[in-house]
């Protein structure tokens, strides 16, 4: 651990341990809280400390509430070859995410397309693991997750739409091709983030409480924010919203809670669907596939650009650098980590 | 038909028959003309001109010259319950297309989730009809295309993707929501009618010849057209291209051919993927749905905005009106009309 002014840089196995030990003392068993934290380093790593161990004290909060059982492990019921729906049973999110991915590959490779609900689990953290794990094996995957109504709808002002993700894996060569992305212009993190520091939010991020643009973080935490794209941005999330809430029966808009709160049953859902290119007839299309990736690569960048970047390549390089250098944290995030190992009996806190 | 100036107003069923009967001198059956012809006239009616009767010379065109064949077929294979593998046969696109949904009406009954993959087709003109087919039925439909490569990555300068469009149809009521958009923030289409009105672009639409962002449409079509929303809609953009290409076994980039030329076989994929709500226990949520979607329509609108809208809410009003007023023609693109219907022979120019 080396603290530089308000900068703590912390390498990735001593954060796992500091993880654990937090989960453990909050009665979660080893293999569950291993799951749990490593998803969100994987998130600090690759640079999204919107999903990483900043959630920490939340979820240690909601398990100290009840709202959170980091015991329970999701109930899997594959009601047909294709079709997998799963319970959370108000447990940790990865643990749910990872039976949806083990069900996945089982059940793609069988019947070529297949889908997993998830209702009742704490939150995924990022998608992109998940969708990743898809690929790595061959399997095209989609990933979609709805959470708290913070964005307004094109041509409205009232936060009515969650962030709602995207994640799409794809098989290539080097690696996967990974996006994860949320259908918001900027996290809820980082518009609280520009607040403590004073710096202007870029254009089409937020509207104030009347609903006209704004720059000014403070004002946005007033009103809501955008969706990214325009209407466009705004349609896909929406459709996102409702064919999550609809597949998995859990909340729409303002009634989607249990991951930013730390007293609320989650009402949020999750759905993964993969589908099998080889039984498809799409293998050939493999090795074009990476040359074609590699033609994006190389293809001469626009002013002020160094290069062209695929999605994933940036998260990729991300996990290496902090991989060897360690992570850095706001040094009041880290101490708040320390904090709670070492006053478990105060978890409850937040 | 009425003419006022540069616009000829035409009742559909007039236009109905005027498509049908060029496509009857081109040798096309007269089943197969009427859902070609059907589905370009509903583009015109949605106030979608870009997918609507204006491409019907191309398509004589490239009937004329052998690329596109009125007459045939799809052929369907069914290879596994959730998997339908469609080969177009070089035939006209919505043919393909409405085979696809009438087989997923089938298959995602049976099997929750089912996939059709398309590729040797036409084009299939908006995918809107097609998966507010499936989500008139009570499914969840999702519908993907690759085209032409007219779009430059974010952060790059030459166009290497497609226009790529994605459609979600979702069932509510008392109308599905449908979604059906593009991911260019512009369409090909767009940028010459600014060029011949002298009208400059929105901002974000377009890079020229340099890479530099610009306004001016003339320089637009020496460049290339933008993702819409920046680094996420390329994300999305070429996450479609590179799953429908892998799934269809099809063209990538500038491989991808056949729609807007009037000499080359299409080598661009579509994919359909149907969910059944009721399979996976969402059927309780439909009527939650409903009343999420009414809270957004009935929500305050941000200030210069009358309402908030769905999408597919403004598609159906626009059908509703043209319907009855008739569907407002620039001159030249009806006179085009007519003359293919008057000197078929001459069919084969464009």
């Amino acid at each position: 651990v080396v603290s530089t002014g308000p900068v703590t840089r912390v390498q990735a196995p001593e954060v796992v341990r500091l993880g654990i030990e937090v989960l453990r003392a909050a009665r979660t068993p080893l293999d569950n809280a291993l799951i749990q934290v490593q998803q969100l380093v994987e998130a600090d790593l690759c640079g999204r400390p919107s999903h990483g161990m900043q959630r920490l004290p939340t979820l240690v909060a909601r398990i100290a509430n009840g709202v959170l059982d980091p015991r329970a492990a999701p109930v899997v019921e594959v009601r047909a070859p294709s079709m997998i729906l799963i319970d959370g049973r108000s447990g940790l999110g990865p643990l749910a995410a990872h039976a949806a991915v083990d069900e996945l590959l089982r059940a793609a490779g069988e019947a070529g397309i297949a889908i997993a609900t998830i209702r009742g689990a704490g939150h995924l953290g990022m998608l992109a693991p998940y969708v990743e794990r898809l690929a790595s094996e061959g399997l095209v995957g989609i990933g979609l997750t709805t959470s708290e109504a913070l964005v307004h709808p094109a041509g409205g002002r009232v936060a009515l739409i969650g962030t709602n993700p995207i994640a799409i894996g794809i098989p290539a060569e080097p690696h996967p091709f990974v996006l994860d992305m949320s259908t918001a212009a900027i996290s809820a993190g980082e518009v609280m983030a520009h607040a403590d520091r004073g710096q202007p939010l870029r254009d089409g991020c937020a509207v104030d409480g009347e609903g006209r643009p704004t720059n000014d973080p403070a004002a946005a935490l007033e009103g809501a924010i955008s969706p990214f794209g325009g209407p466009k941005g705004y349609g896909l999330g929406l459709g996102i919203e409702l064919v999550v809430a609809l597949l998995t029966d859990t909340g729409v808009g303002t009634d989607v809670r249990g991951t930013l709160d730390t007293d609320r049953l989650s009402t949020k859902g999750d759905v993964f669907i993969a589908i099998h290119p080889d039984r498809l007839g799409g293998s050939a299309a493999g090795e074009r596939l990476t040359g074609y990736l590699d033609s994006l690569r190389i293809s001469p960048p626009a002013p002020g650009f160094e290069r062209v970047l695929i999605p994933g390549d940036r998260m990729r390089e991300e996990r290496r650098r902090r991989g060897a250098e360690g992570i850095a944290y706001p040094a009041a995030v880290w101490r708040r980590l320390v904090e709670l190992r070492e006053q478990p009996q105060g978890a409850g806190r937040v």
